[in-house]
């Protein structure tokens, strides 16, 4: 005869917090079982037990809201599963209450009490009997150990007494009492046979007040309900399958409510009935009762059935119900940051009124290693981006402002908006329409003979004038007219945009570094080397500096510098590294994604991968640096100006407002700050409407009229400083709210982690933006960085920002034949054809947006984004408003499923309070 | 009003193929209902039909195997599902069946006839009613076309007679029919609700014979069975459920054999009754109805179902049935071929009577387009072996054997192989221990001034004498002592030899061609290049062939030939070619890896999937053959010898036996022999054994003795032509099965495709090896495939030979905690410890065995493989043997629950056709 642990089986169903049950199932069987055969196979296991050596132990299980069972062999516990039972034993289960010994509210403080109680109707000897088999239980009980493994005791102390004993040690120390909530109490359920019955002794025991049973359950919970079953031999796979019944019962959150509530054996009869109506049935011929079924992703909230609950006709599988309408919340429209006050300011009052309260919140939210992640990852791509616009704009206008100017400009904007503004996970960049118009700017300045800094700082004092007046009449509430098709054609658009960078990168990069294919090993020789050849330039060197050069001694540079020509077919060619480039863009790409995914895998503990996934860019960075200093090749690298001052040295920190221009200019500078305007607008709103979605579930709440505001104002101090405009980011805000994300820590086993929000907090924004302040200090170390493992990230966030986008899933299924599309929401409701010719206009206007953006037209790019409005607005002719409902919204797919599941679960009539309705059988057998 | 397809609901169920029935189900109900709001949704729907305005379709479902259903605004099947019922439902249907006329046998020919059948027991005037309601349903379905999309056509002649029509054409067309058996019959299920009625009206009807019920079925079926229920209005829903529940039914297999040999309705109950006792619960609270559960990979045979069921005590959920013990088939025991059969050569007559019936299946069998994939797959990893090997020979006998004779022998060997072994699947080629020994052999014969052609030819003959008295004496049921531990631990260290060997030939590529770490791109200039400058045998030179040479114009090999020397610091490096090379490699072991798992992803049809998952590695050679051709840097390419000689000009084709060597030396090479004996015989019988594996479902059989008796006869071979010595490759036999795997089409939707065996045919060898013979002129194609690319395709089959694996599954266990570890079936039933010690034994035999082979004691490396037998037998002191049937046989993991339920089911008692047992709800309510 072998031993098995003691195992508890716990329930946490009841969310309302109101008690919680926790359920202890265990079993035994008679030896002469067919499972004793099992004993030999494990020589291990402990000499017989004198007292118990005719009880030998069946599968045991627990559920806290899952069933899990020890494997019998594997003495471990197994995944939690849903429970699947059969009809059978829910009906012998029925019957057991209706026959069985139902004792309510029983005053007793042990388990000795509890089985001599004179109510439970047993004889004397009976009782003796049932109480010496009840104390072998406990001897098994007290032989197991907190975990599956066996525990090796004396038994021979061993008493009814002992079990019900303080909470032991190995109780105290198991860790499975974390799952659980507080105040949860136990049910347990013994049931086994035995050779003096003649026929099954049953009882139901609910006790007055929740005892502490001792070792009966395996963590020191109390136990408020017992169920014992013990029977005559040959019948004990039935009794387990009784069991599994009452537990599974016991851990439906509308049965134990009824059974806590019950006042006598008919309630408890009502509550099986109930279970039974609301019952999901399988048939056998396509499913195999073998497969363990996981736990779902998400469940209905059984609180509909609590109420009421009817008997016919209100099940209805597979979600078929009659759908009438989409009609989803669709869009902002209801979101109370959007409403227009009327009042001057109103919206910018409002928005300081709501996001006060969490300033404090805002700073010790942060406390999270998750942060830490963040801020390096978002610090280097911000780094990134601050170089890759500075040296362009450093271009763009002849070094007017350059590299430092956008390192200055981005650190002192984003750390102040990160500070103040109303969404502090927004992050403040330089933007290509911006970049554009600064080109365009300086040109007509130089042709016009103006000065370019000062005409800007009229262009940029008027356009803050503007966005101020926008803030002060609520204009922001129009963001409320981007729908889900403007809000992700144009994020989809600006990821597209960083995918397309990234690789132009690369290109530019391989251009610049280009490989020799004509090359071959053995013509090495042949292949004659550069060599600098002094020219006519040499004349006027000795000349001017009366001296020789040693023209082999030169660099590429110098050589080209002293007018030497370089001589030879290797001069045009780079070796390594290009491919090396290559290599690390791609790699870093793919170590990124990998890692990111790594969450998800079933490899090292959950805070491991948890740790991982969290750090994954600054892993791949990391591993890619070290990759790249191993092979020793000279890539570009990440260069960070190592001085502090004015790229040029025409001009200083502060722009003097007046004298450069003529006085007309001041006033003619509001004619284009118009259009800067409608483009930090733009910009600004449909980047925070995306951070603001209702997917990220934020509790702190947006403040369009605040970020605004703050926009202005940084434009106020940029201008006269000489520095970029800044508006935010599209695809770092999406970056640094992803690595933000927040999920439950599981509860009970087999529940799935549910998505709870963002870190909502300024500290790692603010945090990012003074670490880009200081990289001026920090060149030694960012030196170290090549330049295409950074682009390997923007290629990564390029992608990563378009997970979870409708329109892509929709991009997605036009690919896929019709039987392996996925079930979203919208292929339920919306005709395929329809679906597709919806994400074809889509993909029409991103084309022309896209085609748009590589001319010069780019500079009304953000305006056009308005033209998208104006299709959606058109679209209303084309498809039906149910369709629209569905395809163009921002509710996620699974609150709509909800949402549907809702409605279907209110449109249930009749409650368990009304008049007692006939029972399950009676319904069935009466007609 | 909208109107809906017809549809079809099949059942294909009876794999016995007796009769097949086919389940058609339609309903319809008022347009007073909810749903008809949904019509406005649909502008594009034909104009409201004049006779059928008061009809509105519910949502159709059709069943084959598993619940599809028409997404109501989708217009499209959905993904077949397990149909989740209500129980109020399925105890609602048993109601109707005792209330309803039941019709058994009706001989009716048309839709009329079977309603105005008298015995269905209704009124003339009521007769009309339904009639005229049912030639409505009529005119709906006649709307229908063959796919969920709307068919616009007349209604005016539509009639009952119109209905029973022959086949219509879009019936004809419709794609569906091919998913459907020949003998296919449906059963039509009709439900709705209508005005006229007051309380259902409910009939069941069997015909005698199955009737073309015209546009009723989506697809031209007999229908068999007719459901009809309509009842008053207001009810539509529990109806529909009631209709789902006659469907789900009919599409059981135990439950359709009922319903066709049913005498009368107390039959049909007594089905009902056993489907509620087979059927399978989920708790509510556990599970979301709305879920679409996707069907289960397997399904419990029903066979078992049909001939015993008894009332309780029989379900076991879950899988927890009290297991005694593994003992499932362990190794090849019990395998025909492995029998002894004490005979001289016994084994090997056995093996030819065996294989000869199938050897001109092996022929057309390979009519595929798949063996086109496997030759070039197998073609490319044979050839870049024969290469990889003719080298190390080559170097290792001073080209007494070199690239050529590796490949002559290879294609001969192979090609004879192929055509008249027992397992043609093997594919032969040089191994490594066979390689160290001719290292060996070669040095001692130098020693001793041996012949070492004519000494190898005369262990060659002994080896091969040894062979065929091995083949004699049946000696190869030995084999069957290899057990999964064995074959495991053997296939798992030759896979980690190939991904070890891709790694090493990539870092030597790295050693030869190494980069230039120092390289500055503005010091090129500074960067000498390399010169060929005269030195000492210039002057020999000129005193040789009287003429100077032009130094700059020698090639580097030429400028070494003739004595110069390289002088500057770049000679030592090359540039771009390893970085290339190391792109070339990953690139091609990911793109095979990402496209032969493309099989599995959702995108394009399945017929394009399997053929890129096929093809997966030609694919992939073809993509960086490519990408190579384009940046075109010099990678080392793949260079057949292309002239047909032997590579040592002192040999030729023909050994002479004699005169070389001592006549002592015929003799005593017989003790040399015996090494190879062992070597050869356990080489090639691991292989066969891992070939045969019973996962692989080979159907014509092995043949050790035969395999073994042409090893022998090409030995003898290869030795008088100075060949290498050929034995079966254990990655590359695999890598040829994986190319050749079949599976179901799947029959029914939502059926998931089943392993069927391997394309066991002698075409493929055949080809590959003639291939492998003809490389020598095929040398300008091959010379652009570069080396690294091919490496790549050798680590792509180390780590695909991998998979399956248990021993990598165990060692993955390592890694992963508890609650993630998959649900293996010796998870469940051997301590997770005891996992871990067998697995921590095999990895410390693996680590001895890899430390041996990497010594010169490589040689007994196939001995040590006994060792391994040894180590296994040792075991059995270390674990029980119910462990050891868990962790040690040869049955894959499928099998070995299927077998734990086939127990399980036969456990039941009693059948269907003893005594009437007392029904569901007697057994139920009487206790």
């Amino acid at each position: 005869p072998h031993t098995f642990p003691a195992l508890t089986l716990l329930n946490s169903l009841n969310r309302r917090g109101s008690f919680r049950i926790v359920l202890c199932r265990f079993e035994y069987s008679n030896a002469s079982h067919p499972i004793s055969r099992n004993a030999d196979l494990f020589p291990s296991s402990p000499a017989p037990l004198a007292t118990s050596e005719h009880l030998i132990a069946l599968p045991f299980c627990r559920w806290i809201k899952f069933e899990e069972k020890v494997e019998q062999g594997g003495e471990r516990w197994s995944k939690p599963h849903v429970a699947t039972l059969s009809l059978h034993s829910l009906f012998e289960l029925r019957t057991c209450i209706e026959k069985g010994s139902i004792m309510l509210d029983m005053e007793a403080t042990s388990l000795p009490q509890v089985v001599g109680n004179p109510s439970s109707g047993i004889s004397h000897a009976m009782n003796k009997h049932i109480c010496k088999n009840l104390v072998d239980i406990g001897g098994v009980l007290n032989l197991a150990g907190s975990s599956p493994a066996m525990t090796h005791r004396n038994l021979t102390s061993t008493s009814l007494n002992d079990i019900s004993d303080k909470p032991e040690k190995d109780q105290l120390k198991n860790k499975f009492m974390k799952k659980l909530p507080r105040d949860a109490e136990a049910s347990n359920v013994l049931v086994g046979e035995v050779d003096f019955l003649d026929s099954p002794f049953i009882a139901f025991v609910r006790l007055q007040q929740a005892v502490m049973l001792g070792a009966l359950t395996e963590v020191p919970v109390p136990t408020r309900f017992l169920f014992i079953l013990l029977g005559p031999k040959g019948k004990a796979k039935s009794y387990h399958e009784i069991g599994r019944a009452i537990a599974t019962l016991m851990s439906d959150e509308v049965f134990h409510d009824i059974a806590y509530k019950a006042k006598d054996w008919q309630d408890l009869i009502a509550g099986i009935d109930e279970f039974l109506d609301e019952v999901i049935v399988l048939p056998p011929g396509e499913w195999d009762p073998a497969i363990r079924i996981e736990p779902p992703k998400s469940l209905p909230s059984s609180d509909k059935r609590k109420n009421m609950y009817s008997g016919g006709e209100n099940l209805q599988m597979n979600g078929d119900t009659p759908h009438d309408g989409g009609h989803g919340g669709g869009g902002h429209g209801d979101c109370e940051e959007l409403q227009r006050t009327g009042r001057f300011c109103g919206g910018l009052i409002k928005d300081i009124k709501r996001k006060a309260p969490f300033f404090a919140s805002d700073f010790y939210d942060a406390l999270n290693i998750q942060a830490l992640s963040a801020i390096l990852f978002i610090y280097l791509a911000t780094v990134t981006n601050a170089i890759t616009f500075g040296g362009l704009l450093g271009d763009a206008t002849e070094n007017m402002q350059g590299v430092l100017e956008s390192f200055l400009g981005t650190a002192v904007t984003g750390a102040i908006f990160c500070l103040f503004a109303g969404q502090p996970l927004t992050i403040l960049s330089s933007t290509g329409p911006v970049l554009v118009f600064e080109r365009l700017l300086f040109n007509f300045s130089k042709d016009n003979d103006f000065d370019y800094l000062e005409f800007r700082l009229w262009i940029g004092l008027w356009s803050a004038f503007q966005c101020l007046i926008l803030v002060a009449t609520d204009a922001s509430f129009l963001v409320k007219y981007f729908t889900r098709f403007t809000e992700e054609g144009f994020s989809s658009l600006i990821s597209f945009i960083f995918i397309y960078d990234a690789f132009k990168k690369m290109i530019k990069l391989a251009d610049y570094y280009p490989i020799n294919s004509e090359f071959k090993v053995d013509y090495i020789t042949r292949y004659s080397c550069c060599l600098c050849e002094h020219g006519f330039m040499e004349m006027l060197f000795f000349l001017q500096y009366n001296t020789t050069i040693d023209w082999s001694s030169l660099t590429k540079k110098e050589c080209l510098k002293y007018g030497g020509h370089l001589v030879g077919n290797n001069c045009g060619y780079v070796p390594d590294i290009t491919l090396m480039s290559f290599i690390l863009f791609f790699g870093t790409y793919t170590c990124s994604m990998a890692l990111k995914k790594f969450k998800t895998s079933r490899y090292f503990p959950t805070t491991a991968r948890k740790l991982i996934s969290d750090f994954a860019i600054i892993l791949s960075i990391l591993i890619f640096c070290g990759i790249d200093a191993l092979v020793g090749v000279d890539t570009p690298k990440l260069i960070v100006p190592s001085e502090f001052k004015p790229t040029s040295p025409e001009r200083g920190w502060f722009i003097p407002p007046f004298g450069g221009n003529p006085w007309w200019v001041y006033l003619a500078a509001a004619i284009p700050a118009l259009l800067v305007t409608i483009l930090i607008f733009m910009d600004q709103q449909i980047t925070a409407v995306i951070v603001n979605r209702k997917e990220h579930k934020l509790k702190k709440g947006a403040g369009y009229h605040l970020d605004l505001f703050w926009v202005a104002i940084l434009m106020i101090i940029c201008s006269f400083m000489g520095l970029p405009w800044y508006v935010a980011a599209t695809v770092i805000s999406i970056a640094h709210i992803d690595s933000l994300k927040m999920e439950t820590e599981t509860s009970a086993p087999g529940e799935q982690p549910k998505f709870l929000g963002v870190r909502e907090q300024r500290v790692t924004g603010v945090i990012v933006f003074i670490l880009t302040g200081v990289s001026v200090f920090m060149a030694p170390i960012l030196k170290f960085i090549p330049m295409p493992v950074l682009y390997g990230v923007f290629l990564y966030m390029g992608v990563a920002s378009l997970n979870g986008v409708q329109f892509m899933d929709r991009l997605k299924l036009l690919l896929m034949p019709l039987k392996h599309q996925p079930d979203f929401i919208y292929l339920r409701h919306v005709p395929l054809r329809r679906v597709h010719l919806f994400t074809f206009l889509q993909v029409v206007c991103l084309a022309l947006l896209w085609i748009l953006k590589s001319t010069v037209a780019a500079i009304i790019f953000p305006v056009m984004i308005l033209a998208l409005v104006a299709v959606r607005k058109a679209m209303d002719y084309l498809f039906s408003q149910h369709d629209l409902s569905f395809l163009d919204d921002v509710i996620p797919e699974k609150d709509k499923k909800k949402k549907e599941d809702e409605k279907k679960k209110k449109k249930k009539k009749g409650s368990l309070d009304k008049e007692k309705s006939p029972t399950f059988l009676e319904r069935h057998t009466s007609c």
